[in-house]
């Protein structure tokens, strides 16, 4: 579980529970902001036009994608830069063919199946084409998900505006008792009020950690592929680390290079490039 | 037709009427939202306005590609990255110029069209530049309908917003009766209203439909032209297989794996790769 | 002369005045809409500030770009094709040096001068380079136009909102007579109905147009610049037919091959490529 | 003096001026629109947060450049192209190394600094990549600019309406005396005037001249660095002229060629191409 | 410390400070802006979702990122520049494997970095994809950073604003004592108000400079790149400055050139180039 995404929306929710009774009204307001009808149009309304926007799987798929928010991305940078020298040291002593063994220990199922392509022997060209195929095409599936969410957060305050639009036009039609003019504005308000929290408090964080993930995922592939063509090519252990090794920020690479210690004596051996 | 559409589209009608409904007039607040003036200033302002960006053609182009988002595209890539292996299949055993009969039964005008090329002898060079060109203009005929309804979109509010100042104008001129000031206003509103939903309830979601379909298809035919110029160069169906699974998701994937049973067989024999 | 410019222009002219008369004043609330001293802060300050935006050069040339709205282009895709084949038939039959004659009979002059590059025995890699320069060129200076316009429905309501924010401030500042608040407050509006006028009556619709008609323009000039290089290199006018016919939506493409029917006869002696 | 800028930054301030004394109270009201403290919390805090974005040098340089708007650039594209088929022609004659002197006539330093690294027996590709290095830091300096009038551009507006919520808020608080509800809007409402004013009398004209000023001149450097490989590459000075007129419009393309008279006919004996 | 920041971000707050003062109220007018269950809505409510926006690591690096909008970079072109010359005099007089004490005096990791891979012996090829690679990843870690800020912008206003909802809704719905509605209108904006200072005076100014610095980083990381590689090629010095020389404006090139005085005395001898 992914402890700021949890804090923050149930953070959000506090907030706005706080900003609601710390009014003259105290806890009296509450149900002033709780409205069946006015739930039903801005997020009835937002649904079920975000739902004409896609087609019926990618509907599901997109209210699906909420839980993403809340799973850690287990595998990190370190981890795999680790497995490929590992794997590059593999195939250096014993030969590609005896990756597929070490193959079946991981969990990353992008590095599996590159591995298993260079193992079948395939053209170094046609390795790069399928991963790089593949990571394009995860990558717009993700944003398909993103822009689900985003189009939640443009339809949201869409719809809140509609509904007090007709809120207004309804109370403005009957201005027979000036006493009822604020309390029927407030809850025409309310689906403004409500479009806000859908777009602000659900939409915008979602995609904003969706977008995130992905960002991560994709590099962590380009990582795979980059240190897969390397293995393949028979390069020198060190320089496979040293090229992986950009793709770290100065904090991982002293975590990186603490806790390779070992691997290090290892591949000193073979310390001049053959690049 | 096409489930999400006609739900979500409906949807929103009744989303509406229920908003509308809801408030304190119930359904005797009906009539106070249907202004035929108002429809026409809206409406009338925003499709004249939109005819002004476009040519005759392009308008009427584009108010047709309504229906498309109704329509279900029919074939699907699993479907077509089949017959590719099909295809491959027959022109492995059988030769290019066999391809020409098989060519007949598919009713993917965009793979036929390719098939017709390869038999008759085109340079790879050339199949690749006939058909990428072609994919290029597929996409730019649909963006230019995407961008019709997204100049709908934007017109929409815009006309919204000139009807109420309009109306607005028309009420601060004569304020000699302050019981009329609500009800005119009302009536100033209903094209804000109006605008708003043109461009949610309608606009919005179509663009966003088309532009869906339109990647859809665009990768479909990013998968076809990848698999012809793979049949052309005589690549091992397996090979074949491998690379146009890359552009599948995990689900697809698995699904195409378990239909696709029998065809492993046939294709194992030649599970070296040649690329 | 366009006639969807012509009916939108002169349509939102129409929905607007109607919009003004259907109110309960009627026709006598259409002088409340005309005010001298608005028509100069919006569109005195839009053209005065755009002026400022762009060399006196520019902004004549963008002032003066509002009659290309009207005009329909004359040369369509089909025929340029058609003339393309034509010349590479000229070509292959009587060589390069025969094509000056018939470029004289051209009225495209991007063709003539294509033509003329070719007869001059000029280098494929020049012949490309130059009119690729002259293609991006000219989109340059479209655009340019474009941006003027756009510039214009930017500075529209921005004008329309300083005029507005005058007439207020104006307006607040003695509030001695609360009964001519409305009438007051009715002027300052104008202000901002003339600059949303302007931005979606004027600048959208031409900004919109104009690049709808680069778009084909351009589109033209591709299909040209790859025809020519086609006839520089001697390749078969069938297989040059098939690759600009790419360029054709498939309506285009059926329309182009029935009125190609004789043209077929001729070229079906070479129909094997050479490409 | 460019006279648009001229005419443009001063007729804003007329319209500006006329828009004021247009209303009921004349020049009167122009004190209304007066404010010292208004001006320190609009033009003050958008000049001291948009000191806060950028570092002092940059902040100072960004001031400056509001005299580069009144600066006509003084080379045109007919002129540098004239200069570079003149000095193919002396390259042609005489010689590269003839180059140094007629180098030491020319304005531009950017066209000097070329031909003396053509004169030093500088590598093309070194050439290519020293000017066009050169040009993407241009570019790159010149968008730094620009960007700094956008910032004022959106800062203006943001400190206008901090200022209106300030007095809105100050006005609020203490509602007794009803009839200062009026004056003190209006007062609220200068901050938001004066921001409107800042981002479109002053900054948007800035920022679009600039920008409009820097496509000029990479268009023109362009120009220069095409020309100066084609003469270090010892092309025929037609062939440069054809080249590089393709930069030119149509109008100044005719204009060229009429200037261009005498040239013609010294360069007419090489008139076959050797690109 | 940056001067432009400290004068800048101290200067909103006077400027806030004398707007807020500067009413009629004067310094009475403090304390309305001062309400700690606003500054809960709207900072509390933007931080917590912008902590959902990202993971905790991320967040905290965001927000730690705040202190280096007051460092000035150490580093600049020129001096880089001329550290990268006197190398290639090194590297040229005694060798590349001298350079290693010579790298040893570097502040510069980056440069550091190169130059080991340099003398280790690394491929050209290789040396530009591993510093290539790390300069985009640093480049991506900046722009999380400046999105970071970018979402802290747009969240600040989006809870300022419902916060105003929440305090309008609560007023208007007990509409009985009209002499409470101004100052509890007035409360109701100053969570706006907070929102609008968060987006302008904080996120902005932050996002600008984090902006601005990365570009300067980028640029000098990218002549570090194009020099090492040159030194590695064997390049004449001469020719390396020249090449360096075109990162630089014209002001800092001629403050450059001044300060190299005696270095050109030492490499005039190479004058010939030998790119």
């Amino acid at each position: 579980m992914d402890i700021a995404s949890i804090i923050g929306l149930v953070g959000c929710f506090f907030v706005v529970i706080f900003g609601i009774i710390s009014g003259n009204l105290g806890v009296a307001a509450l149900p002033n902001f709780v409205d069946p009808a006015s739930v039903i149009i801005t997020f009835g309304g937002t649904f079920v036009c975000v739902m004409a926007s896609y087609n019926m799987k990618d509907f599901i798929a997109g209210i699906k994608s909420i839980r993403l928010v809340f799973k850690v991305p287990v595998v990190d940078e370190s981890t795999t830069i680790r497995n490929i020298i590992d794997l590059s040291n593999v195939a250096r002593k014993e030969g590609l063919l005896s990756l597929e063994e070490a193959a079946n220990n991981l969990e990353d199922e992008f590095l599996k199946k590159g591995i298993l392509l260079i193992v079948d022997g395939t053209d170094p060209e046609l390795v790069r084409a399928i991963l790089e195929t593949e990571l394009t095409c995860i990558e717009s599936r993700h944003k398909k998900t993103i822009s689900f969410w985003e189009t939640v957060g443009a339809m949201g305050p869409a719809w809140g505006m509609i509904g007090t639009l007709i809120g207004l036009i309804n109370m403005l039609k009957v201005l027979d008792d000036s006493s009822s003019i604020g309390p029927n504005m407030a809850t025409a308000l309310v689906t403004t009020f409500y479009g806000s929290l859908l777009a602000n408090w659900i939409s915008a964080p979602i995609a904003s950690k969706l977008k995130s993930n992905n960002d991560v995922e994709i590099m962590l592939k380009e990582v795979i592929i980059e240190g897969l063509l390397s293995i393949q090519a028979g390069e020198n252990p060190r320089v496979i680390e040293e090229k992986l090794k950009s793709f770290l920020s100065p904090v991982q690479r002293s975590a990186f290079s603490q806790g390779n210690g070992e691997d290090e004596l290892v591949t000193n051996g073979g310390g001049e490039s053959n690049g």
